[in-house]
């Protein structure tokens, strides 16, 4: 696409037209300026189908809060809509409308509370929640959606793979795989989750990070081409980057050419006090040639040289290594820890595409309007319960037991506040077979997790770096059971309403089923 | 993302670190201007686990050539690659190198052959061909496989889609869970592929496309928490959008209240002359409620209205829908053709993330390069005889049998023209005992796959209008055998390679591997 169709296709527009229809309507019909609440929340934890999550990274808020604050309904923006036409030709927008809308940024009213990137997040839990005037806070609803869906997406996955890895490297390369410009969304998010930096090098660049990223097969057949071998593209790579000096030994074959020819330059460059980084393996058996490289590249004096492992990894790919090199370490005369701390992890296609769930199915949804100054909750009830929304102005809580870690989300109404009550009941958001008591002296702690972010159109929120956010998902994951990080069938997280809220969703519930 | 940042991440900087770093390496070897060729392939059509493609769309190819026009390494991007460091703290990139590439644009020097978008296209089959010097050209590699293969996913998936559903309408609207901004790219494909119209606005604006998108559940919660009813909501659509009037039915009760208020507004659109369009179903069993639907509406004298049917939807749920409906629509006393008709799709998530198969495996892999005027084949040999290069400068072919199908598509080198041979030699591409020969009378065409897009850094290609692309892909699809396109285990196409260009491999595998 050409630039000049940037700002249309990335700013105000960027948009279902749904929404702008249904803001016309609120418009016509005078409840535009109606307060109206919209709440976050996702349905069901990524299944890759053979793995699931149990519990995802919270990503996306700042890009899209940037969105909001620079996208206005501009010249461009109302010129184009005054051009879209019904089926019969005439104006699908009048200019009633548009001069409304006219010179309105998405921000224009709009209060945001929300969970800060890098925590932990639940299903059915509102995780971000939105007041303002009911036309804009719906026009918001597409773009909220994209970006706090898919780099929540992304940052979960990154998590899982951060996790296995045993929090050696993850360099995040996917950006040839990546979907269209979602690659910078997704190094973000991969850096959020896990990913200790990304070949990314614009973002990289945008976020401060230092890029990373040695060679690939090109350069030696390129080499090869022009009369050279390998050994000679392996010693021209070592010359010009004598401190960032990670070889890729597959191009012709790993263990008779590859790994042999890497160790020659690594002597050469001993020999002139230079310090060879390591190896990378970008096919064949992972595990095995990791374990043939080691005790390779230890018989030649380099213990300490890393193997970068690439070539469609995930996190069950890292697993399924790690505990292959746990059980054939020992009988090839290594030892298997000190090979799996040497290891690091170029994770590209699987990482970014979220390979297996390629979304989240996060929701927005209208759960209580302001009607003369009173809010009146919201309500669709489904024929499945649990798409049955929680209606209410809503705060939420995370309980942690007496070992810290925590045990539960917990969504209450707004006046309630869990945090100064004896007895916490704790309702099964849709199941009412299930339920529990939990006494205030088994709990450590009852956490209020909203934050405010925009309070009526201005940012009152620091933005914190991208290593705050990577802090904040380190804690929240030591607090976790294992059980819910497990990469199969996790153990299932218990989000729950309060007495409160669980009594307003029933009467409200049996009053639109008599209606 | 602030916007300030656009440019940076979204130009020549959208690139993986290591092409730079392989690009200063040829520099400093002084092989950065020899001229290079590389090929673009995919090795596997996309598998969605239970149903696989035998068949992909082409697409991505404009948007990656203005791309390439519009990304020079300018000021701010020389900057930044300043500012980069090795692992001990020293600059990464050396002046020199900066020096060469300071203003230069991604298309400098270089010469692209391509397939047209819209086309049908297979693996292993070089569908485009990069010359330039190698330095570039190696930099090109990132954004080219970001683009090519993200836009052919997407459009592969729309196709399917588009196939399935009889060529009834389909509504791409999946921006909300798509991947950030590859809602774009996503958008443009699906057109390209099959869908018909995109609720992405931006989108629609920069093509010059009418958007589509009617309402959602929120109208219908905020009418009822204000005080009003469905009906009421219904009346207030109907009333701003009289020409435009689909009716979501599914906030209550489908079958209850939704279909008998949107019966009740369309009877009182009836008496003001107006045309109302129909409803929208987004849950519960679609073909079930289709049928009701229908029945429902037929009987209230509205047989003409569309039936739209949305919520996580793909090609094997359209399949089943028509299915069910041809099975059942005889015994609830309608005609199941006529029911089918009238159905469009909204097709969101499932479509835009070509869920299943979350990427395409394109590949980027130099064949040749240029020593003292000379092309000279490179070759990575692979463990993996698939996986090994086609070698050399090539041409591409496709052999239309004498009913007009296309039966196969077959590489050659160069200097070969396949549509002149009397006798063609087909061999696969990598099984030596699979070969066979078609006589020129078996045969009504054999057609040159490959257009100049750009010769030496100039556009000598006119974009074709997305409607043009729209008519290669119907045209390819109409000269496709049946079992090619269907959507489980479809027919292999052949891909081939002629019989001098098998000999030349052979000769470079049997030579390397005697190295």
């Amino acid at each position: 696409m050409k630039k000049e169709y940037t700002k249309l296709i990335q700013g105000a527009l960027f948009t279902d037209l749904y929404q702008l229809t249904m803001a016309q309507l609120f418009f016509r019909i005078g409840i535009h300026e109606n307060i109206a609440q919209f709440d976050y929340f996702f349905r069901s934890y990524p299944d890759y189908g053979s793995h699931q999550a149990g519990y995802c990274i919270f990503a996306g808020l700042e890009w899209l809060v940037d969105w909001m604050q620079e996208s206005v309904f501009g010249v461009d923006e109302l010129i184009y809509l005054k051009t879209v036409k019904d089926r019969q030709g005439s104006r699908l927008f009048g200019d009633d409308f548009l001069g409304w809308l006219s010179g309105k940024s998405i921000t224009e009213g709009i209060t945001i509370r929300s969970v800060e990137e890098g925590r932990v997040v639940h299903p059915y839990v509102p995780n971000l929640m939105v007041e303002g005037q009911l036309a804009m806070a719906q026009i918001l609803e597409s773009s909220l959606l994209n970006q706090i869906n898919f780099q929540t997406l992304i940052a979960t996955k990154a998590s899982r793979i951060h996790e296995i890895a045993q929090g050696k490297l993850v360099l995040e390369f996917g950006l040839r795989r990546a979907q269209s410009l979602a690659a910078n969304a997704g190094a973000r998010a991969a850096l959020i989750g896990g990913a200790d930096f990304t070949s990314n090098t614009g973002m990289s660049a945008a976020l401060g990070y230092p890029p990373s990223g040695t060679h690939g097969h090109s350069m030696v057949q390129a080499i090869i081409a022009l009369g050279g071998n390998e050994l000679d593209a392996f010693r021209a790579f070592a010359d010009v980057y004598p401190n960032n000096c990670i070889l890729l030994v597959d191009t012709i074959n790993t263990l008779e050419s590859g790994i042999p020819n890497a160790i020659k330059v690594f002597e050469e460059m001993k020999k002139k006090g230079q310090k060879p980084l390591g190896i990378r393996l970008d096919s064949g058996d992972l595990a095995f040639l990791s374990i043939q490289a080691a005790k390779m590249l230890n018989q030649a004096g380099f213990p300490d040289t890393t193997i970068v492992l690439s070539n469609q990894i995930d996190e069950l790919t890292i697993w399924q290594i790690i505990t292959q090199i746990q059980n054939e370490a020992d009988r090839n005369g290594l030892d298997a820890q000190q090979l799996i701390d040497r290891l690091s992890y170029g994770v590209g296609t699987k990482m970014i595409t979220s390979s297996g769930a390629s979304a989240l199915d996060g929701v927005y949804k209208l759960t209580s309007i302001k009607d003369k100054g009173k809010w009146v909750p919201t309500l669709k009830i489904s024929e499945l319960p649990e798409k049955t929304l929680n209606p209410g102005h809503k705060s939420i809580w995370r309980i942690y037991d007496n070992s810290g870690k925590a045990i539960s989300d917990l969504i209450a109404l707004d006046d309630e506040n869990p945090a100064k009550m004896k007895v916490l009941q704790l309702h099964h958001p849709t199941d009412p077979t299930k339920q529990r008591a939990i006494e205030n002296n088994q709990i450590s702690s009852v956490e209020s997790l909203l934050t405010d972010i925009l309070i009526d159109s201005k940012i009152i929120y620091q933005f914190p770096s991208i290593e705050q956010i990577r802090n904040n998902r380190k804690n929240d994951l030591e607090r976790l059971y294992p059980g819910v990080k497990r990469l199969i069938s996790p153990h299932i997280y218990h989000v729950s309403l309060s007495q409160k809220l669980w009594e307003l969703k029933n009467r409200m519930v049996k009053k639109s089923l008599n209606n």
